[in-house]
């Protein structure tokens, strides 16, 4: 685990290198830099290693995957949207490059994470390239990842067009799974995986960003700033739906820790030593 | 010309389907379906037909390069950056949907256009399709567009790097002649061109763009609002870097008229009556 953040942050620094106009590549790099666990690229390598490829052959798409992440927590980050003034511990881009450049860093980091995959993975074939970049744009945009934003920046105004649970499901889905389902299907597409895998791990990863949303949910009821490196007690506060306001404390423990349970058994066979710590260290928080 | 446009538009409103979340979708799809002259999708249309190639080929290329070129225009409206209320004579996407959703109706479209190119072309080949969408990243983002923009935004604030005249045609090239570049590069790739004359068409572009850029330059200091349908004089009024400011008018419309005619002279032997209709209607406007 830890060798595979050390590689992802080394090549993260080596793929972002600062051009004219700085600024901008600054600001990209701020963001992307900042220590993180950097999940998402290594479900992404660690799915193509179990399934047989040289990891190598994935790193612009798991470097590409934290851009995107990153991308969106910039954005999110920004005064009109959760207006949050810390990140990962330090003041959020907005706040250091100020907010065009925080507008403009997101966009640039959303066109380059597929540059990047097609300029760097030389050991993918055209046709891997063009499918990972299709499943990209997919995840990404108004399909994925930004209709899951939309809806909770909607949910938290109060503004619902459907039914409190589906609608929580649908930000849970597509906010947060979203981004784990393409970090394993990638890893699956470039090690040649076959549909079925593809969909087994996709399946992991809706599970896993599920557990880990709801996670997110209880530590932000329970835990203290130092904790989190970020503002905490903002959803409570603002009245936003969350797994704990809807259904309780008690029961979102109780969700979680049935969909780990079901991410432990659909992985179990692949022996991975990455996804066990993983899982261990998600759930290790949650007490009983 | 006029057919041309119907047809683009025509394309654009059948290609942004309204999907859940509404909200999103429609701020989308508000900023593209308003009105306006479609010159990159109609240059990419044009330039696939006059080098041989069936123009439905190009559809979805030609209407993500309008989705690219609209994402530009409503994050630059945002109040932190130009802040502008009014676009094509309409209130801005931002003034309609809020800031957060703007924000995320720019993202959402700049993921959406190429996912569009990967699905619809579906008589270009794969390797002609990675290709249109790998210039796509190269020249929407931190190396292309948004360079342009972040120059822009500095040159405002009196931050320069570079001197004004070299900042000056930075921002012109990225900012304004790189979506007249993707337009003509993505007509002839699309079109089975050969680099020679790819190369050929970049070269019209960058004229036609810095033509463009400056005629809009030329336009601020000498335009009502109503003609323009966007506020006026903002330039001067902000102290902003343009061809006029820097060199004065007459010497704007002198270098505007050489840029047009050397325009003219590359394109002659194509017999193209939408790029000579195109080039007639910019020139007619600007008087010896």
């Amino acid at each position: 685990m830890k060798e595979l953040i050390k590689l992802v942050d080394e090549y993260l620094d080596r793929y972002m290198e600062i051009a004219y106009p700085e600024d901008i590549f600054k600001a990209m790099k701020y963001t992307l830099m900042l220590p993180g666990k950097r999940l998402r690229p290594v479900m992404c390598l660690e799915t193509a290693r179990i399934l047989g490829a040289d990891i190598k052959k994935l790193l612009p798409s798991a470097c590409a995957l934290e851009m995107l992440h990153v991308q969106s927590l910039i954005h999110d980050d920004l005064p009109c949207m959760d207006n949050d003034d810390f990140r990962r511990g330090k003041p959020s881009n907005h706040k250091v490059f100020g907010e065009a450049n925080a507008v403009l860093a997101g966009d640039a980091l959303l066109t380059y994470a597929p540059q990047l995959i097609i300029e760097k993975s030389t050991e993918l074939s055209s046709t891997q390239i063009l499918r990972i970049i299709h499943e990209y744009t997919k995840f990404a945009g108004a399909y994925g990842l930004i209709a899951g934003q939309v809806v909770d920046i909607e949910s938290e105004g109060g503004k619902l067009t459907k039914s409190a649970k589906e609608t929580l499901d649908f930000i849970h889905l597509n906010k947060t799974a979203v981004l784990f389902r393409l970090a394993v299907r990638m890893g699956a597409i470039g090690a040649g995986a076959d549909d079925d895998t593809i969909e087994e791990f996709d399946n992991f990863a809706k599970k896993f960003g599920l557990a880990f949303q709801i996670y997110d949910d209880i530590m932000d009821e329970i835990s203290s700033f130092e904790e989190l490196g970020k503002t905490v007690g903002k959803d409570k506060n603002s009245g936003k739906l969350t797994y704990v306001s809807l259904y309780g404390l008690e029961e979102a423990k109780r969700k979680f820790r049935f969909l780990i349970k079901e991410c432990y058994d659909i992985i179990e066979k692949y022996r991975s030593q990455v996804f066990t710590e993983i899982l261990d260290k998600l759930s290790s928080r949650i007490d009983d």
